[in-house]
C-alpha cells in the first residue's frame, strides 16, 4: 500500500512514518519537510500536490492548528485560524484528494478528544474538531469507488508533557495507542468512524 | 425577559416569536425585517446591532445558510458557505454578544438533526452542525456572569415540507414540539446542551 502522511514530521506524524513504514511504501508531506510540499491552506496548493505524488492508496492528515485562548476575548479572526486551518487544511485533501486517490482507498484525519471533553480555552477547539468528526460521517456515505473515511481523536498524547497542564486529571496515551488508532483506520474496513484514543 | 429572536421571520424564528412573545418581551431581527436588521455575516454588523438594541436576556438564533449538495464535486468555497453563514454567523452573535447580554443571560443556537444523522448531499451541513454544538459545549464551561448557552437541533419540521425527500423515513416533528426546545434552552437552567428535537 502506499500511503501519504501529511504533517509527517509532527508528534504523531513521524510515528505513524515509522510504524507504516515497516510493511508499506511511505510518502512524506509537510509544509516544509518531507517528500512533498503543501500548504494545506491552499486548494491550489494540494491539487498540485496530488498532481505530482502520483497514485496512492491512503492520505493520512496529522496536520493543522487551531487558536487557543479565553472565550471572553475571542474574535471572527480569532476563530476562523483553526476554520482555514486544521478544519479546511483537513477537509480538502478529500474534497480534492477524492479525484485522485486509488480505488478502495481511505482517508483518515485527526480530530482531538476536546471534541468530547471541552477544556478551558478550548472555545475554537472544539468546534473544528466536532466538525472534522461531522465531515467524516457525512462523507463516508457519499464517498466512491469502495473509498473509506475515518478520524482518529487522541487526547493528551505521552510526546506533548506541554499540554499536560491544560488536561487536568487526563491520564496521557502512550504513542503506541495512538498508532494504533491510525492503523485501525487505515488497515480496517470501517468507514465514517472516529476512532477515540484515551 | 427581554428577548432577542434573529432569523424572526424564519419557519422557525416567527413561531418562536409567537410563542415567547406571550410572556415576554421579543425583539424581532432579521437580514432584511424586524424590529432590527442585522448582517450575521458582518461581525461590524452584530456589534452595531448590540449597541444600538439595548438591555437585553437572551439572543436565539435561528438563521443562517449552509451549501447542500454532492460530495464529489463539492469545493473549497462551497464548503465554506456554512462556515461563513450558518457557523460564523451564530458564533459572532455570542462571542460579541457576551460583552452586552445581562446577567444570567442566555444564548440558544440552531444546529439541527443532520449533526447525528448524516443524509445524502449533507457533507458540509454535518460538520457546520457539529460544529456548533461543539461551540456551545466549549463555550458553556467559560461564559461569565451566569450567562447559558445551548442549542437547538430540530430534525425535518412539519412546516418545511420541500425537506421530505431528503429525509427518507423520518417523522417531521411539529412546530410545537420545535418551540419546546427553544423555551427549555431559553427558560430552562442547563448549560452547555444541545436539546434534539426529534
Amino acid at each position: 500500500m502506499r500511503i501519504i502522511i501529511v504533517g509527517a514530521s509532527g508528534v504523531i506524524g513521524k510515528k505513524l512514518v515509522a510504524a507504516f513504514g515497516k510493511d508499506h511504501e511511505v510518502v512524506t508531506a509537510g509544509s516544509k519537510s518531507g517528500d512533498f510540499q503543501v500548504d494545506i491552506h491552499s486548494p491550489a496548493s494540494i491539487e498540485a500536490f496530488y498532481k505530482q505524488v502520483g497514485s496512492f492508496d491512503a492520505v493520512v492528515a496529522t496536520a493543522g492548528g487551531a487558536h487557543f485562548g479565553p472565550l471572553t476575548s475571542m474574535t471572527d479572526a480569532d476563530f476562523r485560524v483553526g476554520l482555514d486551518s486544521k478544519l479546511m487544511g483537513q477537509v480538502n485533501l478529500v474534497l480534492i484528494g477524492q479525484h485522485y486517490i486509488n480505488d478502495k482507498g481511505s482517508f483518515t484525519l485527526t480530530s482531538g478528544s476536546v471534541s468530547a471533553m471541552p477544556i478551558r480555552l478550548g472555545g475554537a477547539l472544539t468546534p473544528v474538531n466536532r466538525a472534522i468528526e461531522g465531515f467524516v460521517a457525512g462523507a463516508a456515505i457519499e464517498l466512491e469507488r469502495g473509498v473509506r473515511i475515518n478520524a482518529v481523536s487522541p487526547t493528551l498524547v505521552e510526546d506533548s508533557p506541554q499540554y499536560v497542564p491544560f488536561f487536568p486529571g487526563v491520564e496521557p496515551v502512550s504513542m503506541d495507542a495512538v498508532v494504533r488508532g491510525y492503523q485501525r483506520a487505515v488497515l480496517g474496513p470501517q468507514t465514517g468512524l472516529t476512532i477515540e484514543v484515551w
